[in-house]
Formats: C-alpha cells, sequence, structure tokens
C-alpha cells in the first residue's frame, strides 16, 4: 500500500521551531543555552491579565463564542486605534482570530483564488509563503536588500514585470527590523488602489518602534487586510491571539471562513485580551527593556565580527549580514549553537535568495541574555 | 476599485453558529430560551483542570510551545488509548491541535492534493465539505439515510462510481448520533487498505455512548488520520483543543505545516488538556447526565409530533425526521425559535440533499433545559 503525500504536505519546516527543539534538546542535557532565536518576549502577560483569567476560570463557562470574538473585545481593539493611530473603526469590522498564523490564512483565503500571484519581500516570515503555497497561491518574491531597506515598493513591484494579484507587507519587517515611513507606505497602499491589488498589512510588530512611529495602512485605505497579534507589544505569545480589521465586503465571507476552519478563538485567550488594553504602561515598560536589549546588541555586535546591520527600526530583531564569515548561514547557526550556546536563526528561514548571508538575533529576551551573548560572541569571533 | 472575494471565500456559514447568534440576541433581549443547538456541554472542566490552569497562571511562563505540543500532554493522550481501547500508541504519532478544527485541516492538507476526490456521509458535519471545498478538494457526498444508519459502507462506496482519494467516516456521527460497529468499521478500513483511500477518523464523540463502545480505526490499521477533541467528552469546548494520531510518515509533514499554520496549539488549554485525564470519575458523571437528558428526548419527542428519531447510539444528538411537519426545515426551525424559544439546528446545515427533511436536537444541556423544551413542544405540536 503507498498512500501518498500530498505536496503541499511537504513545506519547508519554519527552521526558527526547529533550532527552539535542538537548543530546548541541549538545555534539558544542562547546557546553558542562550536563547536570541524566537520573536518571543521573556516577559509574562501583565499582572492584570492574569488576574482577569483566573477570574472568568472560577466564575464563567468557558464556551465557545461568536467566531468574530467577544463583542467586548472587539470593541476594545476598536478603541485600541483610536488610543495608538487616531482612527476610528467600527467593531464590526474586527475579527478576532487564533494569533496572527489564523489572520494569514483566512485572509489569503477569502482575497485570493489557487493560481493567483501574491507579492512579498524576501526576507521575510517564512509561513507567508509556505501558508499561500499550500493554498495553491503562487508566492511572487521581491528581492529586497540593505538597500531598499528590506522593504517593498513601487519601483520594485513594477521590476518584477508580473500580474500580481495581492501583496503583503510587514512594517516592521520580521526579520529585518526595518519599517515603511508613512510616505512609503502611502504610496505603496496608492500603487495597490490603482493596480488593483489587494494589500495584506502585517502590523504585528506595532508598539514596539525605536523613533519613528508605526502608521497603519488603515490611514490610508479601508481595502486591505489588517493583521495583528497579542504576541509582541502585548507579550501574550502562548496564549495565541490576534485579530484582523477586515474591508466591509470581507466581514460576512471572513465569519463564514472562521465558523469552519476554526469555530471560535480560543476563550480564556480573549478574555485575557480584553484585559491587557488596561495595561499600556507595563507594555511600554516592556519596550523601554526592548530599547536597553537593542542598544547592547548594537553597539557589541559589531566588535564580535557582525559590522553590517539592518537598521532595527522596530520590532525586536537585528538582521546581520555574515557574507564575510560564512556562505551557509544554517551551519553556521548550528556551529554557533554548538561553540557558544547561542540559539539564533539562519536568514535561510527567511530568505530563499540571499538568506544564506544573513542570519537573525532577536533581542526579545532578558537583558542578562544579550550581555551574556554578546562576551560570548567576542570570544567566540 | 472592484477588488474580488476569493470564490472560496464565498463558502456556507455554519448555520449552528448563526442560530447561536440569533437565540443570544433574543436571549439579551430577556426571552427565556432554550439552547438545544450548540453541541456544546454544559459542564465545565473538571475542577482540577482549573485548579492546574490557574496554577501554571501564577508559576509558568505561557509561552509558544513545540508545535506538535508539550510532551507531557502527548504522553497522557498515548496513554489514554491503552486506558480506552488497549491499544499502544508511540506518544511521536499524536499531534496536539487547536481543536479538531485544526486536524481536519491539518490532515486534509497533508493527504490530499486540489482536485483529489474525498468521500464523507451526508448528513454529517457541514465543516467538512466546507474546508475540502476551500482548499480545492472535492468532496464526494455519499447519501446515507436512516437504513443505512446514515454511515457510508463499502457497497455505499462502490456505488459512487468514483475513484476516490480519501474518505472521511464519524462514529458516532454528527449529526445523526449512529455509530458503525466493530465488523461495519473493519469492512470500511479494508476497503480503503485495498484500494489505496486514505481513511480519516473522526472520533470526538468517543466516550460518549449508550450501550456499545467506540471502537477506533487504530485497531485495525496505522494508515488513518485519526481526530480527536477535548471538546465533547472532555468538557473543554471553548479551550479550542484537540489531537490527532497520525501514520508514521505523516508525523513531520505535519509537524513543519503545524508550524507554518498555527505555530502552536493555546499553552494554557494544553496544560488543562494534559490534567484532565486524572478526572475520569467527573467525565463519566458527565456521560450518565447525558444518558438521563436522552432518556428523556426519546421517550418524549415522541408524543411532541417528532416521532421518527436516529437511533442515537452516541454523542448527545438526536436526528429528527420532519418531512411530515415541514419541507423547509430551515424555516421550520426558525418558527421553532420564534414560537417556543428553542435553538435547534435544521438538517439543512449537515446534508444538501435530504436536509430539508431533517432537525437535530443537542441533549448536551441541562436536565432541567430538556424537561423544559418537550414541555413547550407538546404544547406547540
Amino acid at each position: 500500500m503507498a498512500l501518498k503525500l500530498s505536496a503541499r504536505g511537504d513545506i519547508p519546516p519554519f527552521i526558527v521551531m526547529d533550532v527552539l527543539r535542538s537548543a530546548n534538546e541541549r538545555a534539558a542535557e544542562g547546557e546553558d543555552i542562550l536563547h536570541l532565536s524566537l520573536g518571543q518576549p521573556d516577559t509574562p502577560a501583565p499582572q492584570p491579565v492574569l488576574e482577569a483569567v483566573k477570574k472568568a476560570i472560577d466564575n464563567e463557562a468557558i464556551g465557545y463564542t461568536d467566531a468574530m470574538g467577544i463583542p467586548v473585545l472587539r470593541q476594545r481593539i476598536a478603541d485600541h486605534y483610536k488610543y495608538l493611530y487616531n482612527q476610528v473603526i467600527d467593531p464590526k469590522r474586527i475579527m478576532v482570530t487564533t494569533g496572527s498564523s489564523a489572520g494569514f490564512l483566512l485572509s489569503f483565503l477569502a482575497a485570493f483564488e489557487p493560481g493567483d500571484k501574491v507579492a512579498l519581500a524576501a526576507p521575510g516570515y517564512p509561513a507567508y509563503r509556505n501558508i499561500l503555497t499550500a493554498l495553491g497561491i503562487e508566492p511572487v518574491l521581491i528581492e529586497a536588500g540593505p538597500d531598499e531597506r528590506f522593504q517593498p515598493s513601487p519601483e520594485l513591484l513594477d521590476a518584477l514585470g508580473e500580474e500580481l494579484d495581492g501583496l503583503i507587507i510587514a512594517s516592521p519587517s520580521n526579520p529585518a527590523g526595518t519599517m515603511l515611513d508613512e510616505q512609503a507606505l502611502k504610496n505603496i497602499v496608492d500603487y495597490c488602489e490603482q493596480k488593483e491589488i489587494r494589500l495584506i498589512s502585517d502590523e504585528i510588530y506595532h508598539g514596539i518602534s525605536y523613533g519613528m512611529k508605526a502608521t497603519t495602512a488603515l490611514k490610508f485605505t479601508d481595502n486591505s487586510f489588517i493583521i495583528n497579534s497579542f504576541s509582541k507589544y502585548f507579550s501574550m505569545t502562548g496564549w495565541r491571539l490576534g485579530w484582523m480589521v477586515l474591508p466591509e465586503d470581507m466581514v460576512r465571507p471572513e465569519e463564514c471562513l472562521g465558523q469552519n476552519f476554526f469555530i471560535s478563538p480560543p476563550t480564556l485567550s480573549q478574555i485575557a485580551g480584553a484585559a491587557v488594553f488596561d495595561c499600556y504602561d507595563v507594555l511600554d515598560e516592556y519596550v523601554e527593556h526592548y530599547t536597553r536589549n537593542r542598544d547592547i546588541l548594537l553597539n557589541e555586535l559589531p566588535s564580535a565580527g557582525f559590522g553590517s546591520l539592518a537598521p532595527a527600526d522596530g520590532g525586536f530583531y537585528i538582521y546581520a549580514d555574515i557574507s564575510h564569515r560564512t556562505n551557509d548561514s544554517h551551519e553556521f547557526c548550528r556551529r554557533m549553537l554548538n561553540e557558544t550556546g547561542i540559539a539564533a536563526v539562519p536568514g535561510v528561514d527567511f530568505d530563499p535568495y540571499s538568506g544564506d548571508h544573513y542570519m537573525r538575533f532577536s533581542f526579545a529576551g532578558s537583558q542578562k541574555t544579550m550581555l551574556e551573548a554578546v562576551k560570548r560572541l567576542k570570544n567566540w569571533k
């Protein structure tokens, strides 16, 4: 008997998760592993969130919710747009999702047919192209290097010479950390509107930036899918909660897709999400913590042999050009883990073209981890 | 500007979720609504589960986990197969999922190409065919009525005259409640092995049956995807947790798909899931409660004008033939909600062929709800 594995089941691993497992196995053997791999805050959800959840456990049935999410959370998310961007959004356009992961799946399903072409920057979040491919949508990679600040632009899109159905942007970028300023974002939105390209704006690192404040694509259009998450600024990774702001005509289709694909997002996490909007003060302290970590790496990595670093405008990653040290970033990171105990992610996870010459350090961890990491790297170089 | 909605975004709603919203709106206006709609226990997760979760909130980081789930939970699930079926399963074959919903998505993605044909019984869980369709897989419906106990068989599969790539079975069935006995299940497994049809066995109602004990397809094959859930027997709907037992060669592909599509299942829910395997005594009391509810409906519905009921072998649904009262089950259920305050689900949610002549009552709710419902229905007939 030879039952097949589908071609779309044959997608690449998300290497960062494999790195994590390998690092955890070494840690379990007693090794002192430093995690600069995952984009995961080492801070917990703020205390009032935890208290709200414990109270709910004692007092509420933890049942299915509306597929779009509980009303109070949708309202709090809408309020967040007023608070952060001074944008008024109808809560009916907010869909709570099981992490931004579900947002990608649901937006791609609703917006694109099999065979459609969707552009996205390389380097970029690997799950974008892996999910697109599994759904029969063709990812069209935009090679965007340091000269383009690792971000797409109308010029780069034109240069593709492709009839595009969609474009995914991420500002701040994962892994590069670069951001689109307001004019650059507006130029892309205008280009998409003119060419009838559906824009998907990944805004999951909003709230974490160093100088420039992030602008939401909602400022310039109501036709885009806006994707966000409680995992980064809100420090709630394991809760698996995110949201989308939908174009009006996508609300009902997404509700039907959500009912069928997810039933509803995790209920306790939704209760937690509603409570976290009372905690901006704690969350902003977390950002100050990232700022200090960022300073440590930006100041110290060059003297450890990592001199060519992408501008970390936002998020908590530093993308390092390591072409002077290796042509094989995967092997380089494996050796780094073996010889220094530092877990970081090779660029090949993010970029099939140039990823062999890059790697990503995450500074979402503790300050102690950052200090120890630069010390070990200086001795290793 | 005319940005499109994809054809696969244009899938039907999961009507039971729409019924729920409509019922909730009426309840919010003060109406005394009786819920016989959702397949949702009105019992909470057992108390030790809630205590374990509160303890984790106080003491653990709620971070991402391995995409396959936390090791202790995978081990407990493997132990459950020994406990319930006397089957020894390698925990490496267990994948924890974000509800059985994620299990369907991940199994369909790994097993089937676009254009593949997958058979499933009508009536059946509507999300099967809606997810298949959205993924470009062709659902082939097997018309299975009361004479076939609403279940597929080798004879019905042969009669389709189709070259099939897959088959989904559910025993106990949602909505029909009927089960495949051990021989009937073995016949289907053997048929699939012989014809190289990938079998997906939905076993989410196992643990809840009345007389006959459910058999897992694992007893007869290691080539099937086994899908299960913490939402039914384990009474944990809103936690969004389930699992799959995978064929060996599907473990790594599913891990990669899971990393990309979900990152990991909700962490608190996984901690809860590990704790619930200490609570069989409470869970079995819940089953006794369903047994009493089932007796009430089976005894009283006939004198309320619902005389033709499918055998409720397992699960917590009664599927009623209402062809003597309507040709439009959706309208009938809407009128029932309006005139009696009872929310139940029309057969059209489950069966595009004969669903207009059927409806589903859920008896997952309280005994008081069941008693009041039959009283109202007797006055309404």
